[in-house]
């Protein structure tokens, strides 16, 4: 080992504003990217303030297409569209994007003088710009959820509550029915054509344009039977109260519908679906033909899943295509996607065979469905069309990228080599064979082009800092466009981070495990250990990239001298429906008895101090901290909890539910996994931290649990970041993981 | 010094629950009382659960007047007056009373068996029930406010919004305008009958009966106008809003008006007090006939009062009858008094010569006004009667507890003596000749029995535990009721605590200070010390009686090695004009000047440790602890600051614009007294302690300091006690003092 002195050594220890994302020397240590880079058709190009260059597949080379500089001489020209309000220069093309391959064309956002905002077209042969249009705004509201859509050149937008399309000049349409428009708007019970079911059910999104461009699906919910949660900002001259809808686990929900607005002829039909109460429709997507919208629909006890086929010029029901059932809960998190070549076929997810695979659908091959079950061993399933598993294994598939249709294959993330990564294959959709595209190792980021020839592969190992290639689909080798370095890695003497396995708690399950020792290690020191921990659905903390996913401010927390360690135990993601849903209806008990496999492992090490063992977590981590905390207090001796769930009770309906089923339901599991039943239990130092808004994880859970541990007697601490949501963002997350770190300096050191 | 070992050792430490008001053994802790002691007319009663005794003033001799058995046999049997539902038996005699001097009668509320609220009248000469009738209730909201007139046996009261009176049977008249009965009433804008001006200028309640009881004048307030502070109560199913109407400095204010109900006729009248917008309408009184009410009116600024006569009839305005004005404030708080002996003159309560006196007004001498110049040297004053001071001096009258009308004495109680007491006296009207009453140190608290011939003093001193006389007006000996020791002295080691002076800042004025040592003191140690501090107007720390005001804390930490101080700065109470109003537009920088003082003091004592001093203080306490530890980071190690002012902006407009003006017209002051400038200043350690929903210190303070700490990149702590207001009581008084303790043992000792 190198040992400096002095001034260089100083210069070895890092802070949090060099590691903690929003600290001023964080982006200066972060591997090189190449944010920039996406498809234009087939061809590859990379965007940066000033330019737009082409680079060429083959050798990497780069020609510039466009510049800043044109664009903004072309706006300050003559135009044929007009803006009420001069239009104000382009900052940066960063923005800018180029729809279509075969048009050179590139569209952007841009402001005017009075603040408008205006949809600009600008054709880099020609030199002008060929189209412009106004977004509507209405009383200091702004367009959100702006989705664009190359075949018509329209777009989709929301103000407020409100649902909008443009496609030229100064006025845009606006699809839902007028209302009195007032100040109030924003608070409205109704909204159009924004997300809804809390983003639930991989909804991310509220408006979807049919394939040619002709019609406008979108979401509609009603809120106006929701309680609201009185959120309170405090930063107004006096704090003012503004409210939250949200749907509590057991209470009555919002009503879901969707709309189809005709662009042509300007009317909107609803889908006809029934009575939306207690049911969630998600996952929307149309045939090819524009002649069908397909939704997978989900009753509230999320246990029966329908993928329904309806005639989006009609809005009439016309049949249920795919029905499954699981005695714990189905979750679907994909639409369907048709094959390019071959209109008449479709893919759907599931995981009735144990993990997410992918599943081709014939729409004209009608079956008599019977009722089987998955190769999972609970899940039962109904097939109304011939369907033919595309993918199979103790694997899943997490992305679909897109489709090589020349070679008919379909482009996927998977898991297969590692559950610890993502790697990209090709998949022939006739034979199931998979090709892998790029390095066996790591994490691989793709995009695929226009024709599925090819992907941009940015890569990142424990090894490898990040790696971006163009790479050919076909498995071929491609061009390397940037090879990176690690900053942190050059200019600071790190800690060792390995990780391994070690049984769940259920004596069979491997579980994965990342494990820090304390820069400059000793092995005949005692260190204090702290894990960090998530533990629920949907997240995984150990991955094959950089520092195997360890954050900044685990390395910092090693550098002070502290063990750290995480498990991902069983109820995380990326291992299979099993692995998941061993925690229905009890969240958070099975999870701490594999967080508990990990503090075995701790007290195994001779190097760390059992009696100064602690633990962190945020969201459902800041829930299992807490847990922790309160069901083994002679473990641990201190934790802090960001943005605990205390009692799910108090968590919404969607993702809840699913887990949970209600507090009608599952009365027991309700009260055995609420924490303020244990707040008498508190021996260690526990703080609490909030965001003093959140939206996700409500304020009342924390102040519950207080008002139970001061009826208890018990001591926890607390902190509140006011007007923070449920997680803390730029500089207020330096100061959280500097209290965080005191707050152990104080009684974990 | 005794040495106890082994189990007796241990017994010597008390605990938070020996100490802390709600702590399990408190009440066996404090010296002895007698609360049921009272005065029916010229008879001193003692009332306990079972039975109501007469007391003889000269033996102390007891005589059973009454019994709670015979009171619900009475009830049980058959009664004259027949509630809807049955009445409850009474379970204890301690909340009745006996209005009347001249007949055998107690009256009491009881719930009937359907929870309605009856007034019930008991003869306990003809051993009957004589009167019984019920109060008004409304959407599961108790009768408030009560207000009894033995003139004419009516009992006025509020339900909600509403102001009602009843005086027989089952049906209440309800005085305000009816206004359409819903949940939200008490939410309602408009308010009758409540105490109004958020209890500044000694105002405690909304309804006044005239002295014969013919008619009822009220408090009327619109609120419609006044910004909503949002509340929120998390013990609910789902968080639920709870606004509370907060005028705060600089904006609007609500809108007073005084009401006069006719209990003949019916009819109420408004007094024409003109515009209310900006203006108090405080210390309403009534003349003894029953034809005038009076006012003392104060504008917005509060600088210029106006004495007013209306007429109680009409409403009309007769005449100013005296006027004051001060450049920094004019503060009214106590009505005027009409002698019983001559129903021509009144006492008016001023502080325009330093200090509160009182001053005689003679309603029958007109006198052309001139404007004059008060003692202090500030105000200016216009006397439109005759007036002749009553009392003079640089010590203040600090209670009118009545009259002894057969020597045309007014019985008072001042601090003339000494500022950390007070006694009482007898004072002649005529000459001003003062006799004192009971013995000359400690505090007294009396009760004046209706001829004013005796009072009950209530006598506590530091000395003395506690002593309860009857005692003749005259000066002469009394009788001995009890004489009380004090069991923290008789079962533990205590704390030595004595009393000094230091100079104040200016150099010339005396501070009181009180100084703790630690139990088992040792000379030769070094201890950490805490200063426990209030700082603002209206209080005072140090008094005369039971441990020199020390608070069961401060011995409790004292038992745990800290040297406690306090130091009763200017700007604190009973020191006079001028001692309290240099602070005036800038709260808080002539106090922490003081409070260094005390710092100095103690690093002059050879047993502090100097780097170890902290300092805890709540309300204005907490705003001159946060401040100290802004001002003097390098002072101050700890503090814990309790439901803190922050910004002045922030508190309401009747008491912030008396000290601070608005922040339109004093913008450097408010400036300057907000503690979110100084955010950054943050050395040692500071913990913010509140209420969830503290009404008088909104969390709007704490939350916008948090942020500017975030903001500064300096890391207070902070505890939140939910559904708790501005102060913890009961159980979670002793939970707060275990968390304060634990925070100046983890950061100070």
């Amino acid at each position: 080992m190198t040992i400096l002195t002095g001034t260089a050594q100083e210069q070895k220890a890092f802070t949090l504003e060099d590691v903690i994302p929003g600290g001023s020397n964080y982006f200066n240590l972060v591997p090189k990217n190449m944010p920039g880079l996406a498809w234009w058709g087939d061809v590859c190009i990379r965007t940066d303030v000033e330019e737009i260059k082409s680079v060429d597949t083959k050798s990497g080379e780069e020609t510039t297409l466009v510049t800043l500089e044109e664009v903004n001489k072309a706006m300050a020209g003559k135009m044929t569209y007009k803006p009420t309000a001069g239009i104000k220069p382009l900052r940066t093309l960063m923005d800018a994007s180029m729809p279509w391959g075969d048009r050179k064309t590139i569209v952007f956002f841009n402001k005017a003088e009075n603040g408008d905002d205006y949809m600009v077209w600008y054709d880099f042969g020609k030199k002008e710009i060929v189209n412009m249009f106004r977004l509507e705004a209405s009383q200091g509201k702004s367009p959100a959820n702006i989705d664009f859509c190359k075949e018509n050149g329209a777009v989709a937008y929301t103000v407020g509550r409100d649902l909008f399309v443009a496609d030229k000049g100064d006025f845009s349409r606006m699809i839902n029915p007028a209302t009195m428009g007032n100040a109030a708007d924003f608070e409205s019970d109704v909204v159009y054509g924004q997300s809804v079911h809390r983003n639930e059910f991989g909804i991310t999104k509220g408006t979807f344009w049919s394939p040619k461009g002709t019609c406008l699906a979108f979401y509609r919910m009603d809120q106006s039977m929701v309680t609201d949660y009185p959120q309170v900002n405090t930063s107004t001259r006096i704090a003012t109260l503004e409210p939250d809808k949200y749907p509590m686990a057991g209470m009555t929900s919002h009503k879901v519908t969707v709309g189809v607005y005709n662009m042509k002829t300007g009317k909107t039909v609803y889908l006809q679906a029934g009575d939306p109460t207690d049911r969630y429709f998600t996952n929307i997507s149309w045939s090819p033909d524009e002649k069908n919208i397909y939704l997978i629909e989900l009753n509230r006890n999320q246990n029966h899943a329908q993928l329904v086929r309806y005639n989006a010029i009609t809005g009439e029901k016309e049949a249920v295509l795919y029905e499954e059932e699981h005695p714990k809960y189905v979750e679907p998190q994909h639409p369907i996607t048709f094959l390019p070549w071959d209109d008449t076929k479709f893919i759907y997810w599931s995981q009735r065979d144990g993990y997410h695979h992918l599943y081709l659908m014939d729409t004209e091959k009608e079956t008599s469905p019977e009722t089987k079950k998955g190769k999972d061993g609970e899940t039962t399933f109904r097939e109304y069309l011939e369907t033919v598993p595309l993918t199979q294994g103790d694997w899943l598939v997490q992305e679909i990228l897109g489709f090589n249709t020349g070679e008919k294959e379909i482009i996927i993330g998977s898991t297969e080599i590692s559950p610890l990564q993502t790697n990209i294959f090709s998949l022939r959709a006739k034979t199931g064979k998979r090709t892998l595209i790029g390095r066996q190792d790591g994490m691989h980021s793709a995009r695929l082009s226009a024709s599925g020839k090819h992907i941009i592969d940015n890569f990142t190992s424990a090894n490898v800092a990040r790696e971006i290639y163009i790479l050919p689909t076909d498995g071929g080798k491609g061009v390397t466009l940037l090879t990176a370095t690690d900053p942190m890695k050059e200019r600071f003497d790190l800690p060792e981070i390995s990780i391994g396995t070690i049984k769940a708690a259920d004596g069979v399950t491997d579980l994965y495990y990342r494990l820090i020792k304390p820069t400059d290690f000793d092995p005949n020191k005692k260190y204090p250990a702290i894990i960090y921990v998530y533990g629920g659905p949907h997240a995984q903390l150990i991955h094959n990239n950089r520092f195997y996913d360890a954050r900044g401010w685990d390395l910092y927390m090693a550098q002070k001298g502290y063990v750290m360690l995480t498990v991902d135990g069983r109820g995380s993601d990326n291992r299979g429906l099993k692995f998941e849903n061993c925690t229905f209806r009890r969240l958070g008990e099975e999870e701490m008895k594999d967080q508990m496999k990990g503090v075995e492992l701790l007290k195994s090490l001779p190097f760390v101090d059992s009696a100064r063992i602690g633990v962190h977590g945020w969201s459902f981590g800041g829930f299992m901290t807490t847990n922790l905390m309160l069901t083994y207090p002679d473990t641990f001796k201190a934790g802090v909890a960001g943005g605990p769930v205390i009692d799910w009770k108090y968590y919404e309906v969607m993702y809840g539910e699913r887990y949970m089923d209600t507090p009608q339901t599952n009365p027991e599991g309700y009260k055995a996994t609420d924490l303020k039943q244990k707040a008498g239990n508190l021996k260690g130092r526990l703080e609490i931290i909030i965001g003093g808004t959140d939206p996700t994880c409500v304020p009342q859970h924390t102040y519950t649990f207080l008002r139970s541990c001061i009826d208890a007697g018990t001591h926890p601490d607390l902190f509140i970041y006011p007007e923070d949501g449920h997680n803390m963002i730029g500089r207020d997350r330096v100061h959280l993981h500097e209290h965080i770190t005191r707050y152990f300096d104080d009684h974990l050191k």
